[in-house]
């Protein structure tokens, strides 16, 4: 029992507002607004907002309530404008999965088309690593710039890969930081609002989703991940950002590395015109929705693959940020082969494997300011479906650290399997929703 | 995934646990222990416990994990001991109710028949009143005793009402301050816990709890109120505590009064062999299962009321704690005449209505840090099923502060109603479970 507000008091009641979503009430758009403001002012304490997390981990957002939170998540912060820009822009986002450097080669060859991409990203945590800690195997690369550097390389480059500045949705900062030591991180609609209002605050015109599904996922089955993709491309349409999705295999590793630097080369290895048909078959795929998002569906993504166009992009962009396209990439010290005792096929060999024995490696960190090595991975040797013989390699471990080695094999016993007949073979693309 | 602990870290990680609970699953005993002491201790954070609660509202908490949890709270703090007194003990629970003053006339009428009752209150905070704050109207009275002062007292005059100290289950403490800013109050296996640990933790042998149905009570309906009276005499049966519960009606207010000094002096009409019907009975019907709990059912405390031996411990427990039994009690400065406009019978009359009103006349506190005022309340001139004509008193409305009269007079509208018909009697004792 509340008294009604006096003169002065804020005109919501945080508990109120917990009981009522806890109760499976729907909460009024100006109290969401309230809501992640006092949040993102510390007028709600972590604990009040905690509890709210938990109570829509299990109630969930109305349509009309996720639409509000999000916008509340964008209004807290600064909005980017590229609308300066001589050329459309299109971003992507990437639920994340093992081996998965598809940014890499993607964003300079959408912007070898004509079509700028401002690729705000960040650093891993867990298995699936994060695409700064990749492009940070570069020698002199670095991931922090300016909003007017930002805009001045994508101009002039057409391309940037670069740490999300503070300024963007801070309550979502906050918010996500919560929810990562509370449990209450595996919510569609929370999940959905914290990629969107990065994405909408960065301020691109057009944006495509790929939604991993798969044991190296954070989405297992696909039917949430159709959920997440559904509520995401919602999200977007709602906010006047043309958004498509592409729901993605993750139940074995993307291409043949996983890991920083290995899985650096592998990209210029693909930006070079050769690298394993799926991170090309992927790369393509998105590039041609990037584009036809933005409104150049008629510019075919493979010619600029073929003749060398991605890769000027790529060494430019390197080059602006500071590194070295030319320079070698960092290698681990030591390396040990893991190989087939009998002979068959590769009928599996499972993404949350290879990527937990990656980030045993080093690949990875587990807390936030740890930092993470260059040149450690798994390096894959065959993929399911390769006829293998009794000693030939099927992976190689890389660290700097040989005493992680046992626990990376560990991580790998079970993961993978040899036997007579070639498994069937999954589309990489499961579905498309837009 | 979280990585399998390194030396010296905590044997269990927080958020594990509240992913455990949140996705229906059973916490083992060492992680209930290690959760409650960890929380206790600050290394759990308020967020955590926060999004644990949660969890524990909507997936609830096993009979094992709840016993366990409940003995943790237990742990966190000192426990008391009786065992020295010459005579057994016994102690009340209260869910609370509006009017329930049963506390101030029962611990003395059973300290009259030869059981020591120790009772460790609280404050109130919300509508329905605490017994401190209605103690605190006599003038002189404290209610801070230390445990020697304690102990003392109940040799000597058999019964004490005192503040809890705080070296008992601080874990509870803690965590019901926390329930209280997030939503997480109304969850029947927390507040079981919660109540039940200050109880043993106060180390009596026999408990009777007295669980309120109705519409000025916690529980709003019987089957609530019935599973929560279940689940505390299953935590005291487990905790070797003799535990009996009764379900009482508290959809009208218990007695004529809702207020501090106004109760009081209903409760000393009480020992003096008047009082309202209903608060003889229930005061009669906890003090038989008080005194069967101790094992001395063959005592008959209607007698003990009679014949003055109750209200003699009264004046010994009010002078024990610095109070004057003789001195007038305080009256609230201003009144108003609430009236009947019709001839008829008074059909009902809302607990909470009568409870939120008493509370806005100022016999209650929004805030913890809020006063009371001793005078202040309602006072009933008719209960439900007696006759009125039109111009007769129905209520008066007692306050220091007339400007309080109008809301209070708005929490009533629609809160009593005079119609043809007697509405049918209810039990005022519903259910007994032992």
């Amino acid at each position: 029992m509340t008294p009604p507000p006096a003169a002065g008091r804020a005109p919501y009641d945080a508990v109120e507002l917990i009981r009522c979503k806890r109760d499976g009430g729907e909460l009024e758009p100006a109290a969401v607004d309230w809501l992640l403001q006092a949040y993102t002012d510390g007028e709600v304490a972590e604990e009040q907002m905690a509890a709210m997390a938990m109570a829509v981990f299990f109630r969930g957002l109305t349509r009309a309530e996720l639409g509000r939170w999000t916008a509340a998540m964008i209004a807290s912060g600064e909005r980017l404008d590229f609308s300066g820009l001589s050329r459309p822009t299109v971003d992507k986002h990437s639920t994340g999965g093992v081996g998965d450097k598809i940014t890499l080669p993607l964003a300079p060859l959408v912007a070898a088309c004509g079509v700028a991409v401002p690729q705000l990203s960040g650093r891993g945590l867990g298995h699936t690593g994060g695409t700064l800690d990749k492009l940070e195997a570069v020698p002199g690369w670095r991931a922090g710039l300016s909003n007017a550097e930002m805009l001045a390389q994508l101009e002039d480059v057409g391309a940037v890969i670069c740490a999300a500045g503070s300024g963007l949705a801070p309550a979502d900062k906050k918010l996500y930081a919560l929810r990562d030591v509370t449990g209450t991180v595996e919510s569609i609609p929370l999940i959905a609002s914290s990629i969107m209002s990065k994405k909408i605050a960065e301020g691109t015109s057009a944006l495509v989703l790929d939604v991993k599904v798969g044991t190296g996922a954070f989405m297992k089955d696909e039917a949430d991940a159709r959920a997440l993709a559904e509520t995401m491309v919602g999200l977007g349409q709602d906010a006047g950002v043309t958004t498509v999705a592409l729901l993605t295999q993750m139940s074995s590793p993307l291409g043949l590395t996983a890991g920083n630097a290995l899985e650096v080369q592998e990209s210029v290895d693909v930006l070079a015109g050769g690298g394993p048909a799926d991170v090309v078959e992927l790369t393509l795929a998105l590039a041609r929705e990037m584009l036809g998002a933005a409104g150049r569906g008629d510019v075919d993504p493979a010619a600029a693959l073929a003749d060398g166009r991605a890769m000027d992009v790529w060494r430019r962009m390197i080059r602006a940020q500071g590194g070295d396209p030319d320079a070698p990439l960092p290698r681990a010290r030591e390396t040990e082969v893991v190989r087939a005792e009998s002979d068959g096929v590769l009928t599996s060999l499972d993404a949350m494997a290879v990527g937990l024995a990656a980030w045993r490696l080093g690949a990875g960190r587990a807390r936030r300011e740890d930092s993470v090595q260059a040149g450690a991975g798994v390096e894959l040797h065959v993929k399911p479906g390769d006829r293998v013989r009794a000693g030939d390699p099927v992976l190689t471990l890389h660290t700097d650290t040989p005493e992680r080695f046992d626990r990376a094999r560990a991580a790998l016993e079970g993961g993978w399997s040899v036997g007579p007949e070639a498994p069937r073979a999954e589309p990489l693309v499961l579905a498309r929703i837009a």
